[in-house]
Formats: C-alpha cells, sequence, structure tokens
C-alpha cells in the first residue's frame, strides 16, 4: 500500500545518524576503494591495516557499492575473497561486517542455530531489537540464502516451551505506533504476575503476549507490573537455577523493554569472561555501529565507570583490536 | 535486499493473468469512471446496473486509480459514498470489490474475528492460500488500518490450540521455492501419522510443521503420507463430531494442499445452504475474480456438473447477482 518509508522508519533512519558510532569521510569512491583493498590482499601477507582504514569507515550502502566495484573490476566476489584472506577474530569480524546488514543478521542466526547448544540470545536479539521491518529484511535474507524460512529452521532446532517462545518473536510483525491501551496493559500485567507466582507458568499466555503486542505496549505492561508489584517483572524471573526458557524469555523481555541497557550487559559479560567472549563481543559492535552504538557507550560508562572503548582495548589485541576500535569511533591509532 | 519482483511473483502474476475471471476493457478512463459513478449515486435512487457495468470491469489498479480520480474531482471519499447509499448483500459485495485486495482482506480477517465465534477459516484462508508477500501486504493493511497487528488480533481473539495454530500460519514467511527434502518429507508424514494416531494429538508438531514448512514440502509430506497410510491425512482427519481445532486443521491441510479444490467446496457448502451464506459466496468470489476464479469455476463444474454460474445465478437475486455475474466473466446480461 505504502512504498515510501512509513514515519517510523524516518524516525529510525534519523535516530541512526544521530547515535550511530561509525565515522565516514564525506568524499568516498566505490572505485578506489576496491583497488585499495585488492592491492592489500595481494602478494605476500594481508594489509590489515588498509582494510581497516577502508572498511572500517564505510556504511552499509558504500560497502555495497564497494562489493559491486570490485566485482566488476576483478570479476571476483569480495567476501570470499577476504574469508580466504584473513584469520580468525579479525577476520570474522571483517567478514561479519562487509555483509549487509539483514544478510549479516540471517548468517549470525544461522551459526547460532547451527550450534549444538543454539545461542537462543542472538535469535532473541535480532527479533526483539529490530523495528518490524528490519525483522522481515532478515526474514527476507534469510530464506534468499538458506532457501528455507527462518522460522522453519528456529522450530527445527528447538524444542518445547523455547520453540514455542522463539518461533512467536521471531514472525512476529508487530504495531510500531505510540498509543498504548491502559486497561490491557494492566490487566496484561496481571497474566503476566499469575503466570510468574503459579510458578508452574501458563507459557501460552506469556509467550502470546510477549510475541504479539506493540513494544509500545509491552513497555508500559512492564511499567505497570512494577508499580503493582514494588519489583520489575525481569526481578521477579531471577532465580538460582533457572532453566533455558526462564533465561530465554528474561533475555526477551530485557531486550524488549531497553536494547541499550541489554547491549550494555551483553558487552559487560563478553569482556568480564575468562578469555573474553569474541562472538558477543563482534556481534554487538558491528551490528550497532551504524545503529546506536554511541549511546551504548554512553550507557556503558554510566554504568561501569570506564569507557566501552577503554574496556575492548584493554581485553583485545592487534589487528581485531584496530578494527573494533574503528568502529567504535576512533579515527586515529 | 530485491527491490524487483522475485521469479515466485512474476510467476503468480503470470498465473493470475491466465487464470482470472474478471474482464477488463482495453480502454479505461479513470476520469469518466468517477464521472459515471457519481451519476449513478446522485438524484433519486442509485443506479446499480451502471456501478456494476463500471466496477465489475475493472481490476485491482484501475479501480484504486477511480478511487483517486474521483476524491480530487468531488472531494469525497467514493468508498464512504458508495456504503451510504447500497444496501444489504449488493453493497456488501461492492464494498469489498473496491477496496484494494490487501485492505480488502485485513477488512475481512477483521471482520471474522469479531464475531463471537470467529470465523476461522477466513483466517486459515488468508494465511494459507496467499504467498508470503501478499499475506506481509495483509499484515501491512491491519496495522495501518487498525493500528494493531493481525496476529495480536487473532491471538485476542482465540485460545488454546487454535489460536497457536492460527498465530502460527498467520505469522508464516513461508519458503517459496519448489526444491524439497524427501527424506523429511519422509519423517514428519509420520510425525503426522503419530499425532493423529495418538489421538491426543501433539498438537505443537502439527502446528510446527503446517506453519513453518513451505507449501511445495508440506505437498510432499501430505503425498507421502497418503503413499504410506493408503488414505489421505484429510479423510484420516474425518470424525463424528469434530471440535474447532479438528475443523480448523482440516481446513489448514486442505486449503495448504490445493486451493482450487478447498474454495469448490466453499462454494459448493455456501450454495448448498438453506439460504445461501452470502459471506462466504461474495468473499470467494470477490477475492478470486483478480486471480483464479477461472480456475475455480473448472474445477467446480468437475465436481458438480453445473456451471458455477448457474449455480449462482440459481441462488441469488437482483443486483447482487448481476454484480456476481459480472465477475464471474459473463459479459451480457
Amino acid at each position: 500500500m505504502h512504498s515510501f518509508p512509513s514515519h517510523h522508519t524516518v524516525e529510525r533512519l534519523e535516530r541512526e545518524r544521530v547515535m550511530a558510532s561509525l565515522i565516514v569521510p564525506d568524499i568516498f569512491s566505490a572505485t578506489e576503494d576496491a583497488e585499495t583493498l585488492r592491492k592489500a590482499s595481494e602478494g605476500w601477507g594481508t594489509n590489515e591495516k588498509a582494510i581497516i582504514e577502508v572498511l572500517g569507515h564505510r556504511n552499509a550502502a558504500q560497502r555495497k557499492q564497494i562489493r559491486e566495484a570490485y566485482e566488476q573490476l576483478y570479476e571476483e566476489d569480495l567476501v570470499k575473497r577476504l574469508e580466504s584472506e584473513l584469520t580468525r577474530d579479525f577476520e570474522k569480524a571483517v567478514y561479519r561486517w562487509i555483509l549487509d546488514p539483514a544478510d549479516r543478521d540471517a548468517v549470525l542466526a544461522n551459526v547460532a542455530l547451527r550450534k549444538s547448544h543454539p545461542d537462543y540470545h542472538v535469535i532473541i536479539e535480532i527479533s526483539s531489537i529490530h523495528s518490524a521491518d528490519e525483522l522481515l529484511e532478515v526474514r527476507k535474507a534469510y530464506k534468499l540464502r538458506y532457501k528455507r524460512s527462518l522460522e522453519e529452521d528456529v522450530a527445527a532446532h528447538t524444542t518445547g516451551d523455547i520453540r514455542k517462545l522463539l518461533v512467536g518473536i521471531v514472525s512476529a510483525y508487530r504495531y510500531e505506533g505510540e498509543e498504548i491501551n491502559a486497561r490491557l496493559a494492566n490487566s496484561e500485567a496481571d497474566v503476566l504476575h499469575d503466570a510468574i507466582k503459579d510458578g508452574s507458568f501458563n507459557h501460552d499466555e506469556v509467550i502470546r503476549i510477549l510475541s504479539t503486542r506493540s513494544k509500545a505496549q509491552l513497555r508500559a505492561t512492564f511499567n505497570r507490573y512494577q508499580e503493582d508489584q514494588g519489583t520489575s517483572i525481569t526481578k521477579n524471573l531471577l532465580v538460582e537455577h533457572p532453566d533455558d526458557f526462564l533465561v530465554a524469555l528474561r533475555t526477551t523481555i530485557r531486550s524488549l523493554n531497553d536494547p541499550s541497557k541489554y547491549f550494555v550487559k551483553v558487552l559487560r559479560e563478553a569482556i568480564k569472561r575468562a578469555g573474553t567472549d569474541e562472538d558477543d563481543l563482534t556481534r554487538v559492535i558491528v551490528t550497532r555501529a551504524e545503529k546506536d552504538l554511541k549511546e551504548i557507550k554512553e550507557e556503558y560508562y554510566k554504568k561501569n565507570s570506564v569507557s566501552l572503548d577503554q574496556a575492548v582495548a584493554k581485553d583485545t589485541t592487534g589487528h581485531y583490536q584496530a578494527f573494533l576500535l574503528t568502529l567504535l569511533g576512533n579515527n586515529e591509532e
């Protein structure tokens, strides 16, 4: 019906313009960049610094143009070329970064699902934090790449209540207006509380609410819950030995309720862990650099009294470190 | 990623060009049509014949242009104008017809849900028979019109297993390639058979399969079921006093498996019923006239040895009859 972007999309893009951490130059030539990248990966060894210098300062649209220019100049797929040249954490990060955002999420979702114990939180992030149309783009990209639907693979790799929750949120196409129904927030806060109090959990009702209501409506419901109970729903869901479903449920609520706060927690956990969780660290920085990483950095500092840049610098090394710091908005090395 | 129509969409449009029953003239003027419709609804009484003559021979894109021309000429919404002029079955049919297809489905879904006993089969039709992108357009139109998501309203108006089934299929964004996985068809035919044999029904597995697999894959599974069991899954689901869920399950399988056959059955039931079910009759003719009503007519004749046109002519009267027959492809009155 509408082929022009909705005002929700316009608002989102405006917000991203302000809250992205990525630094992009005013002047840009896809052909020159393609040539630079070619040179960087030719001869003996790879010039990672040159790769970071170029790709670490290009947005999604520009990266796409570079891939196209590269293909035209050298009749070769740049993604494939880089895959074969780069190694380990740095390679992974560059490979994630160079993909179109929706296609990248499709890859992240697929990798998360194919683990013997699937990374549910990656699926939850993609489902809960994206706008309705962004999530849809991921589902499109997934079908194009894997010839199956995302919900089909989510269902095939999970069971029981987790499956119901994940298939529900990954299939959602939520209303995005700000209107809320206060009476509904009230009654559904009660439904959630009854389900939690019960211990037995009326999972179906909880899943229905989380997978169909608009985010504005859900926030109203969570606020109402806190007012009525004197404690937040996520605190109420904290138990000593939570099962997978309970963890997934909390993650869903947290990422629906406050994405920045959620990402700060993921980053903190990734850095804190002995040896650093590069998957989580790379994913959050790569996927948010063009969106709201500046905001996440501010939240991170408020919460940890150390800047995210410092924390990343301390826990990583080499080209991987340089690349992450570039995406975090550090212009000099 | 792709902004041009996929080859699935191109194929679908080509098929609709051949299988539509609607007859559209080569020459067309939106302004003239708007003027004709204005005259037809002015003065004493309404000239229904003129309305049928014009609207009964215009496709969705043309009807949209007419609405726009009308709005420009008379600063009035044609849909609202017609609503106030036309009465009963004829009015309803014209009102349904004049809307954009996706918007019309949104209205049909909403009306079906708001009944005290929801018309599940309307939701199932919209979910199972449309292509992935058509269903998505309906979900978009629904959000635009009702400021809630379709799955949200489906969930709010249903409970239990029916809710799980309907929310699942209405949220699907199925893969549409023709590739099938024979091993999977085999194992999931067994899953379906075990669930049915069981009596207790492992609903979750059945719902997962029906709401996530591609239609080609599902047809392979249903075929395999029939081979293994010597009887079709829909026959196996026939019991003396089926509950709502069982009926909905059969309807889902039938509409996923063979839309034309399904519609023939709906039309037959609507006409057979004492007094005719105008809701079903109008819906099928209005929604399929631009798509595959010619094919449905052929199937109808094969199955009932009487043409659909004759059956409709026998069971309806007046302008309502004339309008339906026009959409069925009858040029003269």
